[in-house]
């Protein structure tokens, strides 16, 4: 790897690139469909994330190539005496590129943002077998405080 | 307790009544500030919940009075092409009245909120000294499959 990756709002071009990442996951990745024509369901999904000021879907460009992507949800929540929370999620760096610090710039990019916007913190979940990310997260500083709990709907 | 609580969006006269709920509890009740006038904190956090469709501020009222609330936030994700995830937070019933049923039937409302706006799933985080949460949230059906990592930003 040379040169820096630089982080910005994702475009409606970057999308097919998105959910090669998304799928390049050995934990949810067989949840995602890539390749062209995308599934509608993403098209809708990234309209409804730019449309709010409240979502950024966020990408790493590296030599021309999307190899990371977040997206940060920012909450207004009456506790703390109203204090903004971020939410992070949907975060991956491309499985190449891994342990090349890509993560953690990913991360102080994503913490800049919540910052900028005036959060009192940030948030994410991880699933219990990724324990490389718990680490991950462990080591820039992230306090694994809370047990987190899902219920699937469908 | 007598009668059956009713849930429904907060109004702007139930903000005093839902502050003294997040002050009633032991773990981050010390952060917030019961009493008039509010905290202007809390009337902007307010304003900012109301103003967005994206967030249901949840009050349960039995009697006349405010025995419970919870926030809910609608995120639209790209991951499982294109999955909307309801984010669960804030949830308080009155002490007096823990031990009726009454954070059952108020995850059972946000439940069907989350349902009603299309969602794969619901989420949410307790930290770790929330035992009695951890075993509510088992029995009624949330899987404790995350890690809950926090980084404060103040």
């Amino acid at each position: 790897m040379s040169g820096e990756p630089v982080f910005r709002k994702a475009r409606r071009a970057d999308l097919p690139a998105i959910v090669e990442l998304l799928a390049d996951d050995p934990i949810n990745g067989h949840r995602e469909r890539t390749g062209e024509p995308l599934a509608q369901g993403y098209l809708h999904a990234f309209e409804a994330i730019t449309a709010d000021d409240a979502n950024i879907l966020v990408v790493g460009e590296l030599e021309g190539a999307i190899i990371a992507t977040a997206q940060i949800t920012f909450i207004p929540y009456l506790t703390q005496q109203g204090g903004k929370a971020a939410i992070i999620e949907a975060v991956r760096v491309a499985s190449r590129l891994r342990s090349h610090g890509i993560g953690e710039k990913l991360m102080a990019h994503l913490t800049a943002l919540a910052k900028a916007r005036g959060c009192v913190g940030v948030q994410l979940v991880t699933s219990r077998p990724r324990v490389d990310a718990q680490r991950f997260y462990a080591r820039i500083g992230f306090k694994d405080s809370h047990i987190g709990y899902k219920r699937d709907l469908r």
